[in-house]
Formats: C-alpha cells, structure tokens, sequence
C-alpha cells in the first residue's frame, strides 16, 4: 500500500431536505453575497432552485445569478462569470447543478485572484486563493462536490484539461438524492459511468492495497446494482441515495487510499472526444473508453484484472468480465464503441494529436503513441 | 439511507516516513510550543519519539513533554496536563501514542480554555474553542487519530464517558505502519476487535444503506484477513498497513454514512467493564460484549443478523457466524467471556449500576435494565 496524504475538508450534508442545513455553513463562513451559478435552468423546474433561493433568504445572503453553464464546461464561460463576480464583489460562488457547474465554480472562485486561470490548468500559474465555494449537487457522477478537482475546455485550442488544488474543495455541499428524482435515464447511467470509471482509474494501481481495493469493489457493485434499480424505477428513492453517495467517493479520497494518484489514462483520452465532439457525454465516453483499455491493458499483465473480474463480475477472467461489463452499458442504452459514439474514422488522427498533447499518458503503464493508436482502433 | 452530515477536515499523512510532512501542518497552523503528550514510554524504543523530535526540531517548534498517560485515560490525568498546558502557555497539543493519548490530548486542548473539562463529557457544557491537535499514531484502534471523539475515565466517579465536537477533529494526523510493527500481538488483536466493534456499531442500524453496508463488510473482512497475517508475521508490512486504514477509516465517519449515529450499546457496556476492571483492554471486552449482544439482538429480528452472516462470514444464519466470529476471537487469543475477561459474578449488580447510570442504552434497540441483565448474562 502506497504512501498517501487524505486530505478532504468538505462538509456533506446528505439526504431529503438538508439544503436548509446549508444557510448556517454561510453565515459562518460570513457570506454576505453570493454568485449563484447555475446551468440551462432545469432547476427552475425540480424545485431545487425554489429551495436554494428560499435558504439564502432564511440566512439573509444576497445574490447575483449567472445561468448557462454547459456540459464539458467552457474557459470562456468561466471568464464571464469572473467578470461578474468581480463586478458585483460577490464573496462566495454558490453552485446549483452537477459537475459541470461545480467545476466552473472553483475556476471562478480561484481566477477572482488571477490574471489568467487558463494559466492554472496548464500548469503555468498555481491557485493561492480562492473565494469559498458552496455547492448544492442535482446529478451524482463527477464527484465535485467532496473534491478539489475542475475540467475545463478551452474552445479555441479544444484542450480539455483539468485542475486540482486544496483550496477549491466546496466548503459546503448538500446532496439531497431526491434533486435526482427526475433526471432523465440517460444522464443516470453517464453519472453511474463517470462514478465507475473514477474508481477503475484507481482500482488497478497497487494489488497489496486489500482496504481501497475491497472498498471498491464494493463501490463498483453498489453502483451497478443501483443503477438497475433505477433504470427499472426510476423513483426508487433508496436506490438514488446509494447511488448518489457511492458517486461522491468514487472521487472523494477514499476510493483511491494508497493507490498512487490513479491511472487517468482513460480521463484523458475521453476528455479528447469531448473536446472534438462537446456532444459527447463523458460518462459515455467513458463507458467505450474504459473497457477497451481494460482489455489493451490486460494482454500485458492479467493479474490484476482477474481478481477486479472476480471481485466486481464474479466472473475467473478478465474476458468473462469485459464480456459482461460490455453487455451491461449496452444494456443500460449507452454506446460500446467510438462508432456508437458518432466519431468517424476520418477524425482518429486529429483525435490522436489531441490526446498526445499531454506530457505524460497513463500512471499505471505509460501510454506512447502507437499504444494510444491501438487503443483507439481498439475501441473504435 | 437516513440523512446524515459527513465532516472530516483531518489530514491524514499514511506511510512510512510520512511524519516529516507534518513540519508544514504545524508551520501552517502558526505553532510555536506544543505540549507532547505521550504515554509510557514505548516511543522511545521503538523510533516513534526521536522521528518525532527530529520533526519539531526541522519546523523550529518548542515543546514541553507530558508523560504517563495510560490506557483507559484519566480525568485526573487530563486535569494535570491542562494545568501544565496553561503554565507553558503551549500553542497546540502534539499527541503522540495510540487512542488514550490522542483521547486525552482532544480533552486538554478543549480543556485549556474550559472551567472543568468534565462538564463537556457529562453534557452539562459544550465547546466552543480548542487548542490545535496533532497526532502520531502508534496503535491502529480507536479510530481517534481522525475523529473528533474521546473517552475519559472519571475514576472517582467510576464513570467512562464520552463526547464528541466538531473542534478537537486533529488538524493532521501521522499514520506510520511501520511504527506498529514491534506491538506485542496482544495489542493487535485488542485494535482489530476495538475496529470492528466500531463497524458493528453502525452496521445494524439500516438495511437500505447498501453503499455504507458493502464497505464494512469490506472492512470487516480485511480486518479479520489482516490480523490473521499480522499474528502469524508481526513483520508483514502491507498487512499492517492494510489494518491501519481499515481501523481508521471503521470510526472516521465512511462506516457509518446514513446508519442513523449508531447504536453504541456494546461501547455503553464495555465502558461499565474497564471504568470497574481498568486492567481490561478496551477492545478484548467489546469482543465479548459485542457477540453476546448479536445473538440476544438476533433472537427478536434476524433478518439484518444474516445479511451479516452471508456478507462478512459467508455462513447461512447468525448462529453460524457467531460461532465463526467467537472461534477467531478465541484463536486470536482473547477472551470470549466475562468471566475470561476477570468479572466476578458477584460483581455484576454493580456493573449493571455503572451500565444504568447512562440515560439512554443503545440505537438499533433501546435496552432496559432487564435486557442488560440478560445480555450480561448470555456474556458471562
């Protein structure tokens, strides 16, 4: 087991009608007025903005709005809402919404101190304040809420890269399973897809770490199972909470104890679809990405991906597994292969490049060209 | 899945070598002069004190040391050392030894600034502020090297009680396996039962949990695997290490997501035990108490006794488990009974009394003088 630092100062308040536990999280972090950042407006329609509007009027903490937060969230979206929040001096960013907005809001919250925040995540500049961030989560499947993680796309150069710092963690977070209730079955599985692959990121890492490793085994199974039930019913409130928490540790701290800072080989090269297709859901990417290099990855060393086959699928072998894993993302309605996900083979080489921009591919086994080629071709 | 807030802002720095990283955290938290609280002396043999010397001497930080905290920690004790704290005019406790010391070092940090500490154990005060808290661990057990628990021994009054704040959750927290690896395994088994004591504290309280029940199964399971190991190779370092996690990680808040606080009867009556026989190590009467109180909870509902049963032990009902689960207890050398554990039986009225002071017994069912009396007996 790996030497590691936990580290993860995010109060979660979890369940129906915590948001209201919310307003003393505020006042005690002495918010007067806040940047409200939100996406197309869905939680005009599920009651969650009701409610979060309704909290801030119980703590007496004004607002400032900012709607249009996309999926594969945007650099120049983020530098709108620094404008405003310095405009209006807001003196926290308040997130509504899922990791796309979670994640503009730590951008916002740390580029209020800077010159350039593209700077920070390409490596150039380093967050040393940041606004507090609050956040109220409507979809389980980034795990922004409970860490200090951000992905951006930077439209003009479709680089989609990603950020970390200590200082961005939400200080607050309320997950009430019930905001999910009327999530379309799609966005449940990207979510269920985006969870998993977060702790397959880890999993393979170090075989002598029995805790993190049975730990996941049993995230990985809670998931899966959950996301049937909800796919059956999609009301099951039970399932929605197990679901929705098994999300936040899949990339909390917890699900990657020991495990060397994870792979990310997979999180790189699907942010590299949704950089050349902002259509692209990333858990669904994922969900195509994932199995493929499982499979790559396995030819070379089958050890440790017979025990995942056995723990996670009950199955003796790698090839059993994929072969069942494989059948269940087609089962939950999402695509298998790079095809399915609408990326024509004509775009491969460009794809290609955009994925060989990163200095460094993969913590478990480096990836070089021709392996990524492979892969590719292996998903495609 | 019931409601719940998780909060853990500790750091944990886990692995060998890790304590040099601790010379930022009390940098960062403006510390000047520490109290170092420690116990017998074992430290000093084992490397723990002169890596821990080393560390305050790189980071520029005064300290005064406070020795001869023992297991089942005093008031007394803490009274002495709040004494010193204020006549040193320490900045920040540095506890370094296993669940007593950081116990007691939470109750003089919160003490420094309190008339009479005992008042927060007995509820009659709350805390309002504390000094910092640091920790190095030197047993894997309580769990209190990230929580914000600790449990002191009134000896005059004979009572163990415990509290609980949000403000002595230690601000960083040293996890070095390898400073565990001279224990006698007697004390091993003590910290794997205390762990699991813990998860079962919790494990009852909600069937819907699955997310939080598959991970102390998990849990459960790595525990008994690792302490296995540990009694048959003291030396062997990824078990160790593997047991130092779960054993965190059985009381730092994952284990009991959503379980409603808990249930605590066992620890209610475990502390009547050691407040009457200080000799009796904490988690040697938790694996007698905690079995008894399975197999008398088993008899009203056994439905969630065998989830238990299949998950953790692979046998088809609770009677089966509990014989598994009673014949590691005894193969790990510690007791199985009372009267193994040295209670007498005309000690039990008075035991009960001490059990009965509390106001309230146990979560998962409330139990009454008579349950207690049969409990104690089905343990005797």
């Amino acid at each position: 087991m790996n030497n590691f630092t936990f580290y993860n100062p995010t109060k979660v308040h979890f369940g129906v009608g915590m948001i209201t536990k919310l307003a003393a999280d505020l006042t005690a972090a002495g918010v007067h007025k806040c940047l409200l950042a939100a996406g197309g407006g869905s939680i005009k329609h599920n009651g969650v903005y009701a409610d979060t509007i309704a909290m801030l009027e119980t703590a007496g903490i004004a607002r400032v709005e900012a709607w249009g937060i996309q999926a594969n969230p945007t650099l120049e979206k983020v530098r709108e809402l620094i404008a405003l929040a310095r405009t209006e001096a807001v003196d926290a960013i308040l997130a509504v919404g899922g990791g796309s907005v979670i994640d503009s809001a730590k951008a916002v919250a740390a580029g209020f101190y800077l010159d350039d925040i593209w700077e920070v995540f390409s490596g150039k500049a380093r967050i040393e304040r940041a606004l507090p961030i609050f956040a109220v989560l409507t979809i389980s499947a980034t795990g922004s809420e409970m860490n200090g993680n951000s992905v951006l796309t930077n439209t003009a150069t479709q680089q989609k890269w990603g950020m970390g710092s200590e200082l961005v963690y939400p200080r607050a977070t309320v997950i009430d399973p019930a905001y999910q209730s009327t999530l379309p079955p799609k966005q449940t599985v990207n979510g269920a897809l985006d969870a998993i692959a977060h702790i397959l990121e880890f999993y393979f890492m170090d075989p002598e770490a029995s805790v993190t490793m049975g730990i996941d085994d049993s995230l990985q199974k809670t998931i899966i199972a959950m996301t049937d039930r909800l796919l059956r019913d999609p009301l099951d409130t039970s399932a929605r909470a197990n679901l929705a928490w098994s999300a936040t540790l899949a990339l909390n701290g917890i699900s990657g104890a020991g495990m060397k800072g994870g792979d990310w080989a997979c999180h790189q090269i699907e942010h590299a679809f949704s950089a050349l297709h902002p259509e692209i859901s990333h858990g669904e990417g994922l969900g195509v990405i994932f199995p493929a290099w499982i499979e790559f990855m396995a030819e070379r060393d089958p050890k440790i991906f017979d025990l995942w086959a056995k723990a996670v699928w009950n199955e003796d072998n790698t090839a059993s597994a994929l072969k069942a894993f494989r059948a269940k993302i087609k089962a939950w309605g999402s695509a298998t292969s790079l095809r399915e996900l609408g990326i024509k083979d004509n775009e491969l080489p460009r794809l290609l490049d955009l994925i060989m921009i990163y200095p460094r591919i993969g913590g478990f086994s480096r990836l070089n060209r021709e392996d990524v080629e492979a892969l590719l071709m292996l998903a495609f």
